[in-house]
């Protein structure tokens, strides 16, 4: 076998069996070897940006690495801002780019570049494979690598000689089955604090401790010993929904979240940072925290988060008990015109059980964690790395992931457009994803972050760079061209309808909520 | 003023008075600062790719630097793909990147990444401003740089609290205003060789010896001496056309190429590089010159490549008497089934005088050189870095710098999909450009490569990763989603009639050509 195919069976055996793709002559044998090889199942963007964003959203319900192949330089390029909202989310990609010939490389053809180069900023493993018998090696250790705790991005570059000379075989991926552990003194330590001053503690959670298990421990001892639980702004996945604890989270805005803050004297992070302002704003502090604050870390993303709060659980002598049921806004089904309330209380009331949402809706979405607490139980994902073009690629990642549950995706208009091609691999899939943009014909979000860096009132020429709105985008004329079905809505009463319809009917469906 | 505000100036002052745009938070005072500073045509896209490819477009026709303004490292890695095909063409440009305040950049907030580390690879001069008071002479420093000849990408990364603190004013761009010079005795060695063996030696040119002035003395010197005369395969910018020396290209194609550059001992380098493949091809050579052959460089890029001409024509004798009309394939108005070859016709017959074809034709434009030549005379534009997705964006950057001129962007449909946003950019700009996207359903040229890299007869799962008909894309659907009317045609008479309306009508058209 040559070393392409040495590679993709290596790959399935090592358990990555999706390949999120938009290749290259260079990629040719990888794509042969498809044919030789049974199991690994290859899905086709027409964007690299929809190919790294499916493997972010795959691994985020899947809990796995896919891979992705992309072409060359320019291909990892394209991809590369929806590694890095990966990267932030501590997603594991086995990410592969094809690469010249070893031989080639130095005749500067016009697609070299610097691929390592590129790679590095959204890597935390970049390896390029020196010769054919060393791919099945190399293919193992990136597994291995963007398996490790916590899982990460491992690049591995595949010259095109690699691919098509001969190889060895395969190789046996060494993964690290010890079981996640977590530091006891810092437990020891966070239940000293919250004994000696528990009101003015802040549980800071993210990641497993977001959960189901996570979050129901943290609300035991969030009621029983008065500290406070927050999640971080944004976070890779929540448990939400009827039944489960609904987690504030620190707000956006620097002005609430500092005031939000404030009154606290000691902060435990489970898995979650030293909580920082998302952008810097003149005359306003970057970090969250007030003076005198002190942070302490009970366990670092890649630990054992469950097992932490368990035992901080039984130190503090939380019990289920302690939990008691929460307030919820009532669901109810708006009519009337789309405000961002009526929207709100719409799609609480759409989610299915089990769906998935992914939630890109920027400034239109700010109301809807609320509302969508009462909504039937599902799970919350979100972009950790502020890259716009986010939704889409990773519904469509979840949807290959979940192939039973329903996605959701929730994207405002100026979002939408960096990774439109989304949809087209939705349709080719068949995925059960539905699609909402929120099209206020405005990067609202900037217009507020206008007068928020002390800009001032925005002039005409300003406001040109802010508004989205000549000429008129029509998301359902651009989903039609990519073979997905949609309608837009003026009204609450059709978009209660369209979600219905969406919700439930199989196959992508886009809605185009005009605000 | 602050230092945003010396920025534009010294941006406008320096001559960079267009800025491609997708600007986020970072870059609220740089886009505030538009409202108080005359003479910035500020150009909004809605994806990065569209961004920097309209700054390679204006670049190529207009012959000076745009700015263009991004969003952090995310929103340069977008537009990385096109400034890698603007690097390749030597395209010069202010490429300007947000950043988080200088204090700010330590606490990894989300949106944090490695901007120099993105940049590096597609630029040839770097620069992080540190404070407010250098920005202007950061920015002033930047222009010289992207217009150092040859002229080239500068990346100037602008933190935010440079932008909002105050700056001392503007500076002024020193420019090298010495006049381009060209190595005589590299000339004087071109013509010793032509005295000495003309017959088995190739001129090889591109750059500014493809402008009509540097053809035609190319001409003289080849029928004068009866050396061969080829450009490279791909090249930035030719004047074609009626009137015009027809010049081929060596093919693309490796046997093709290395049949047609077989017989040559000793080739003559105008800005031009020693011919490698594309790809490499196993069992194939990277370099097609043949064994023995020498090859000589006369000028490089930056070079006055036209005086070099002039004094070569001198020494070898020959004058405008020695260029012999060439004989052109007829232009005929084509009717019937659509066909490689009925294309091709009808697109010679439709291009209008002093238009601006931008190709991305791949494929399916394999054979529109030969007709086109006989077309009413403009100018045509390639992609030098070969990462798809260049055409739309690099036609919409050059009908900006030219107003007066209609642009026909030529584009696979598999290479329309990756910057398909840039219609948007036409139809809010009201451009003069006609899109015209070959719609074969298929990524032909990967099917094509699979044989060349000998990967044999794909078989189902590998067709599945280069055929993009499921589901048809509707590129009229989408083009009305973004502003822009289409029409799809299927037959000649259609394809004339679409052509003769877009290129009579003003502002953007696309036709959707299904083969």
């Amino acid at each position: 076998m040559n070393g392409a195919e040495s590679l993709v069976r290596t790959l399935v055996g090592g358990g990555v069996d999706v390949c999120f793709t938009n290749p290259g002559t260079s990629e040719m044998h990888f794509v042969a070897a498809l044919d030789r090889v049974e199991g690994m199942r290859c899905v086709l963007g027409l964007f690299e940006g929809v190919v790294t964003g499916a493997a972010d959203g795959y691994f985020r319900m899947k809990g796995k690495p896919a891979s992705t192949l992309l072409h060359l330089g320019p291909g990892l390029a394209n991809g590369l801002a929806n590694l890095h909202n990966a990267k932030k989310a501590r997603s594991g990609i086995v990410n592969i780019v094809g690469q010249h010939a070893t031989y080639h490389i130095g005749y500067n053809a016009p697609l070299t570049s610097d691929i390592e180069g590129l790679a590095w900023p959204m890597s935390a493993w970049v390896r390029t494979s020196p010769d054919a018998k060393s791919v099945a090696a190399d293919g193992a250790a990136a597994i291995a690598a963007a398996k490790t705790s916590p899982q990460q991005i491992a690049t591995l570059i595949l010259p095109a000689d690699t691919a098509w000379n001969e190889a060895d075989g395969i190789a046996q991926v060494r993964e690290d089955h010890r079981p996640l552990s977590y530091c006891a003194q810092a437990v020891e330590q966070a239940a000293r604090i919250l004994h000696a001053d528990s009101v003015h503690t802040l549980l800071l959670v993210t990641g497993s401790a977001l959960t189901e298990q996570g979050l129901a421990l943290a609300q035991q001892i969030g009621e029983k010993t008065g500290c406070t639980v927050m999640s971080e702004t944004f976070y890779p996945r929540m448990a939400r929904g009827r039944g489960r604890f609904s987690v504030n989270t620190v707000p956006y805005a620097i002005e609430k979240a500092l005031a939000v803050l404030k009154e606290f004297k000691h902060i435990l992070l489970v898995e979650a940072n030293d909580p920082v302002a998302f952008f810097a704003y003149p005359n306003k502090p970057s970090m969250l925290k007030p003076n005198g604050c002190e942070v302490h870390r009970m366990t670092d993303c890649g630990e054992n988060s469950i097992a932490a709060l368990e035992v901080l659980a039984d130190a503090v002598h939380a019990t289920p008990h302690d939990a008691k049921p929460q307030k919820f806004v009532e669901l109810i089904k708006p009519t009337g015109a789309l405000t961002l309330t009526s929207i709100a209380q719409a799609i609480a009331c759409a989610i299915p059980e089990n769906a998935i949402v992914v939630d890109e809706s920027v400034t239109t979405g700010r109301g809807f964690f609320r509302p969508t607490a009462a909504a039937a139980p599902h799970e919350w994902l979100q972009n950790m790395g502020g890259s716009i073009g986010f939704s889409t690629p990773v519904a469509t990642g979840a949807a290959i992931a979940c192939p039973d549950r329903k996605v959701m995706s929730m994207v405002g208009d100026g979002s939408a457009m960096f990774t439109i091609q989304s949809l087209w691999t939705q349709a080719r899939e068949g995925l059960d994803v539905v699609t909402i943009v929120f099209a206020n014909k405005i990067y609202q979000i900037l217009r507020n972050e206008f007068d928020n860096v002390g800009a001032g009132e925005p002039g005409k020429r300003a406001q040109d760079m802010l508004k989205i709105d000549r000429p008129t985008l029509d998301f359902v004329a651009m989903a039609r061209g990519m073979g997905v079905p949609g309608r837009a809505v003026t009204a609450a009463d059709d978009f209660n309808k369209a979600l219905d319809e969406a919700v439930h009917e199989p196959g992508p469906r886009l809605i185009e909520v005009q605000i």
